[in-house]
């Protein structure tokens, strides 16, 4: 299996945070990640424009060649759902500019992929991502934490595919 | 009051409906309109990326000062509720890298402004629509009335403002 830099992305309208790794065969190497805070724009408008911009560089800057999201958590509370629909949008626009592949999984299928069950506590997935991409003693964001997990989920689910194209890409 | 062109959105992941008219003191005139048909894209990161091409394009061409959108209806249906919120998050980061200034207004008001009550049917407001904008005649979609009619709610909520620039941006 060829080389592949994968960029991981866990979206919201406060923060964005964002991973980049290297897949090397069954190796994954921890290149970049960080967190755009676009609450400090102000309202949801310049938010989202934010985040665009943010991700846009990002994409830019490391040249990813596949990228995958955390599927939403749809809240009860439908305002919610739409601002954090709406913080999605403007990523996924980023993405798909950058001439992307974006693929999407779920929480538990990341959860599954990084801490091996898909009720992992965001504590057990922050440990998990430190020892798999050998960043013990590096401090992470959550939302950084978040995005390199949906990356490895992306490694991972490559890595174990026949047609990696079928599975998980939109 | 000087002339202010001025763009109207109805998004959605389907279509998104577009709409330029000019403010010139107390008259309106249709400049263009028309709808996006993003669900010929495929899948939704190709049409979120349509979406913005497409809004983005139309920025470009015509160069509006100010933007308007509605404020989504937020569904039963939490999925929908999410869509919705992709499409509009899209929407937005194609008018703000566009630097339009972005004002919100309720499905309500734009009907209040348009027809004189905030229940109209789509029919009436189809029908003012193509009254105020003198386009009697002229086959409007849904998608597209919808559009300029936000964008006339604007016009409208701009001329009986004596600070414009408070109220109804963002």
């Amino acid at each position: 299996m060829s080389n592949l830099r994968i960029l991981g992305v866990d979206p919201g309208s406060r923060y964005t945070g964002w991973g980049l790794i290297d897949q090397e065969g069954s190796r994954l190497k921890w290149i970049a990640s960080g967190r755009i805070e676009a609450y400090r724009a102000g309202e949801l408008p310049a938010r989202l424009k934010m985040l665009f911009q943010g991700l846009s560089d990002v994409a830019q800057s490391h040249q990813p060649a596949e990228a995958a999201l955390e599927q939403v958590f749809v809240s009860v509370n439908a305002q919610s759902t739409l601002t954090l629909g709406q913080a999605r949008g403007a990523a996924m626009v980023a993405l798909t500019m950058a001439d992307l592949p974006v693929a999407e999984y779920s929480a538990s299928q990341v959860k599954s992929a990084v801490v091996g069950q898909g009720k992992a506590s965001k504590t057990q997935v922050m440990s998990m991502v430190q020892i798999i991409l050998n960043l013990q003693g590096k401090k992470l964001t959550e939302d950084e934490a978040d995005a390199l997990a949906v990356a490895i989920c992306h490694a991972n689910s490559r890595q174990f595919m026949d047609r990696p194209e079928l599975r998980g890409m939109r």
